[in-house]
């Protein structure tokens, strides 16, 4: 390794690349956020005497078309330009020369990075929220589509007891509906204004906060302005969790399916565009799409992790240690989409396996269904239990495969529709309409 | 090493010692809630005819005495007893012969071990939710009693701009309440009733399990028998992350805290019994509270992952796996109760030092300020940035410490009210009523 | 919750209680090394006269005695005492008076805690060797013994190509072999002498730091008295981490076994005591003492982050933090030894099933072999290819299951003796003779 | 979220994205390897007649060619080609024709990757080793030009003890030598030969594996091909450590250097360049460059767990899986030798400051040097306790700031030279002239 400092003339460019870092490519995630929240800073800022009508008159027009250059996936930040913030200033300069600049009034860019990460956050959550209906509904689907078809229900990985297609679709159904729990309140925390914390201690300015909330449809404002900033970091761990939860469900789904697709297990056939296969072997059936989801998905749940050793121990106040949070939590979102909709894809179109049950290994699961028909029907319950472990170990058991379980959550009662209920209540709580309300009057009337 | 199997006769008792592990001793946590669930699921036996009436009623009485014993403190495993359920039916037996055994009937040890979590759990997330409200007041009230003493406010460790203490333990009540969001989402997710699902399959008895849930007071059932088994290790991570949203504000509160008891900052003046000092460097005031505060509460933020890396990757159904979860999950809450109380503690005891900013290395932060009264006097902008430039770096900056922030959540408008509101509305959303009133209930009917 | 402040004459009790925490239990681990470092270090003392060589004489006699006690296993921390250094000290002034207290000059409690982590360290990493050794021998006399026993070899968990028992238990005892390197590194780490590094700043008493890293068998120092400091917390990290990377390899190795030992797979057989099972499912053997080890060390390789968490962004010097990583890291040890002497044992014991491939299941992984033999013997390539995948879809092709595998780590070419080697040169790197022969003269001079 | 299936013309673009990934993007690290290991593999398959002579020499002479390229920096995946492998065969194909595709016989994509791994890693390891080694000297440099600049030893962030700036750079160097320890073992499990190891299972061809390892400068082969592919995820998890345990190093340091930089310590001065500040607050000097390497040494200190998260509870054999480590790994040597560089420029230029004990704040601790002083002339040691307690109390004392320490490792004996003995030792014991000798040799005979 060459010495840098013996490389002069590279010494400042190295700085520079190593301090930008990712960051020009990260903040395109951010673009069309950092230029909603500007529309809604500035109107406030008119509203208390910083700025004329006919100022944000023009700085919102000109707003608004960068917006659409953003909703077309046409916002570059160029050469030179250091970030999102820099390079929509400078688009607004080239227009409106120096009225450009004022946008930047009463806050820093502390807050305005803040405010760009909430916006981007809460769209996204709302996304991933819509991802994980999508998915929850091809579950049930297929959960009502199978719920006669019977398989071995597992303990210790030990045939055990029947189970049913209904049950294993439904249980991750419902596992969705309870990770959404905590993607609400990763909502709620991130559905809040940080605006006007300026660098973390707030300003003289007679800033109305309410307002830019309102403006945004937050649900409320971060109040203390140190909070504001400490949130930095915090959210994205909390937000990662919520992730996370999510993205267990979907490993553990696929580690199952990778499981029931093996020729040892044979219950499950995945679409054939979704696995590989060898011309030689015709019965492999390589499950590719569902091994990535897994590994796609417990990538995501080191994710909590990460953000946590970047920010932990760090005292009160803004550091640049935050910068990288954003390297690993950006791009996660569109990840964690990703293998939402293809597992959506494979469980539409996954068919199991009818007869699993004639195979003559699973018999020993019926044993105790056996023991408490006999006690049902009057013998008693040690001499039912000893009459079918000895049919069993003489080889003479046959399985009644004919099931009748009635309670509630079992395999002829799945309650599925008690599950949807469930997930109706939670996606009931999100109160997204306030945010896309004021998204779309903010941007109607620049 | 010796070889195990060279030492046979103890080859049988080694087995036992590394499979029972510390499951003695985690079991105590659960006493009092298995018998609980006990109490609720043999009323229901009774509803559907498993149980004469009778004995419904001599099994209540005995083991409300149970209850009893385990809330003395005074339950215990007896040796040769390998769990709380196999104490609690010895316990039974010994007083009411083969009667004790009818407990059992339609639920095996996996259902009645989810049942006991998910009691003991959400037993401990409403102490955690009470130990939050009261480390919230005493900061909100220290927020109130110090809202007019300054402080430096650092941005990259750097004085950078006007604080103030009032800011600066409000920040951390807010913090807190927005970790308890988690909390809620946690709890939500915990207070659902498992137990009926049996072995993770269910069973063919007529089990009445919304009855079980109505007298435990779960806000609904774990639906689905597969899913409710999968909420095991599920249900403990996701706990855990909720705890390590609380864990990580006390932890960042007292490494604040920790770094402004240096002399070097000199901010704060810890309670003397929750330092250690040294007769010989009188000015030492080691906060070893605080550390060990900032210590355990960074162990808890390790936590979900830690269950995390035991249950990952795993297919659907029961595994012994899980039995090691309780030997990290179950002792947390008491290390986190204590942390808050401890914290509690410290924060009503602390006091502030209101001279801080006499010191003149502290003065460059005003003159952000100094700009802006320039600037809003008339003088333009560039005159009055430049202006004060000159004057810091010639040594004539005299600094006006005298702050005007009146916009929300500033060092003139703390908007504390606001955020007891946050807390408030959160608190309302638990419904720890529903628990509280169920489980008097069951035990008054008993 | 009640306010810990409302109940006075509580405070005190309750904030020793919660600095000492767990100490007192956790000090029992360290005993016999807290003495031996004081059998060092008293020795040294008197050689730069700052003892009397009648008291040395006198002390290292009652610690000769108080290190018996501790091999007795009888060493107790009184009620009322700190830990393990107070309760040694009191031990040596019961019998001498005054003198007992001389043992301390010349170091403070940071340097001695370092010296009897690391002595205490040290050994259980020699004791995890000596485990390690002795499952890694049994893997491989099973690799010799079961060479000739075929198995499916899968990749994507899909039937792919012949494997062997041989192959899958050799693999594993390589792994371990690999495993070692990161031991061997924690363990030289660990080797260093931090005796008289004082409270992190060193001391103005000419210590002779080489004479008792000499007398303790170090390989040498941890020379910067600061650098001594800062090993506390990144040694137990390191050390974690040699003891996870251990742990995964057991943790996989089970992971196949329970999954192997499933009906669906039934390709070994575990020791009856090792298994639960059911007399009603005489089939059904749950693998729980291969659970429990999974389990065990899955949690294992949680360690190095939890003490990660614990100590990251810390500056440098002493912190109280330091306190609660004891609580994680000490216990692992016999955990971790635990699982090395059942996995041995399982190992031993396990059998294989011989006749496996009789399955036509597994037919088409022989399909390569036919087409290289085909192709050797001068078909062309492509026309073997396609000749041998049209067979197997016909239902015609007839595997011929006598493989000729001959290159190094091969089915037929195990390289065992090569892998044994590997393991023997680790093992000889550590300089394990130097520690035994210094510890066991230290103590025949006393 | 619109349905992937009712877009049907998208699903199969959108698998493959999804399957793909960015592979693309990430086999670019592995290209020059890739051509080096196929270099060998064909040298041996000539070897044992599976290639004739002269097509070995127009072969290895087309890979040269592709070497060049790489070196160039200009290869480059053509767009419809998967991965690296491909496009090597395709530009071989379009020179050679047919006989580019003879690099593959004997092989497998399995084994071909994990020595492209094997290869990129050792090499990023031999960088590492040699980035660690310049921040080294820089290290001892400067405790060497600094080792008279008194500064305070802090325990619990409190004032405790006289330290110096000799002692602070130097325990940062010594802890680099221990780092070592890791980044060796490392170095050692990555440097075997997996090649011949083809699927994971071997094959029928009789391979001469020890002469690829022999080619390719490997220390040995991982012998068993079942552990061969088994170190697919470990190396990367185990060299992850490694990485962790350097980037521990420097996150502490950087730590350090930001609380030092803070105007309440100003204890040094970073390069102008390596800070950024405020035309209005001049002094301001935000440590941006070392807040940066923290952040991204945290980050790098999550990467073990995030390994072991997508690797973890997956049984023996290939899966796909592995496929999304590789975006984690391969880029985080950049990162970490970036950090490194960084850091040893910093580290270069830091400036000291030479009069901070001036401040009366850091009298006291002088106290227990003063205690010793008077208990040596005489002064029974309780009775000059005393005196300097009540001394300081009375605001009479007078530190002595004539500091003596003369033991190893103390402020008068830095022990510099040992601690470079020691990191010339480790770096001794890797062997790279074995690699590089190798390498050439295998380029120059092409």
């Amino acid at each position: 390794m060459n010495k840098l400092w013996e490389k002069n003339f590279e010494v400042n460019a190295e700085i520079e690349r190593f301090t930008v870092g990712r960051d020009r490519e990260m903040d395109l995630y951010l673009a069309p956020y950092d230029v909603m929240g500007s529309m809604a800073h500035i109107t406030m800022l008119e509203s208390i005497g910083l700025l004329e009508a006919d100022e944000l008159k023009q700085l919102l027009a000109e707003l608004k078309q960068i917006y659409a250059i953003c909703q077309r996936g046409e916002f570059r930040i160029e050469d030179g330009v250091e970030d999102v913030h820099s390079q929509v200033e400078l688009m607004l300069t080239r227009k409106l020369g120096d009225m450009g600049k004022k946008i930047h009034s009463g806050r820093s860019r502390n807050d305005q990075v803040l405010v760009d990460l909430k916006l981007f956050t809460r769209h996204q959550l709302m996304e991933l929220a819509d991802g994980v209906k999508v998915l929850f509904d091809e579950l049930l689907a297929k959960s009502e589509q199978y719920k006669s078809v019977l398989m071995p229900g597992y303990t210790h990985l030990q045939v055990a007891m029947p189970s049913s297609f209904g049950l294993w679709f439904g249980a991750y159904a419902e596992s969705l509906a309870d990770d959404m729990l905590f993607l609400q309140a990763a909502y709620k925390m991130t559905n809040r204004n940080p605006l006007g914390s300026a660098a973390g201690y707030g300003s003289s300015f007679p800033l109305n906060r309410q307002m830019t909330t309102d403006l945004l449809g937050f649900d409320s404002m971060d109040y203390n302005v140190v909070y504001a900033q400490m949130g930095r970091g915090k959210m994205e761990r909390n937000v990662a969790f919520a992730m996370a939860t999510i993205a267990g469900t979907l490993a553990k789904m696929a580690f199952d399916a990778c499981l029931f697709n093996s020729q040892n297990f044979s219950f499950v056939k995945l679409p054939k565009e979704c696995t590989t296969g060898s011309s030689i072997m015709p019965h492999k059936k390589n499950p590719d799409v569902f091994e990535l989801i897994r590994a796609k998905c417990n990538k995501i749940q080191a994710l909590p992790q990460q953000v946590t050793l970047i920010m932990n121990n760090l005292p009160v106040g803004y550091f640049r240690d935050l910068q990288i949070i954003k390297e690993v939590f950006l791009p996660a979102f569109d990840e964690l989409k990703d293998c939402l909709q293809m597992a959506a894809y494979i469980i539409n179109k996954i068919e199991v396996r009818e007869d699993i049950l004639d195979n003559p290994m699973y018999d020993p699961m019926f044993s105790v269904e056996e023991v408490n028909r006999l006690a049902a029907a009057g013998m008693p319950f040690r001499d039912a239990y000893k009459k079918v472990g000895l049919d069993i170990e003489a080889g003479t058991f046959t399985p009644n495969k004919d099931i009748h379980h009635t309670h509630e959550g079992s395999i002829g009662n799945l309650c599925n529709d008690k599950i949807a209920d469930l997930m109706q209540q939670v996606l009931g709580g999100f109160g997204f309409n306030r945010v896309t309300d004021a998204e779309k009057s903010l941007l109607e009337n620049a």
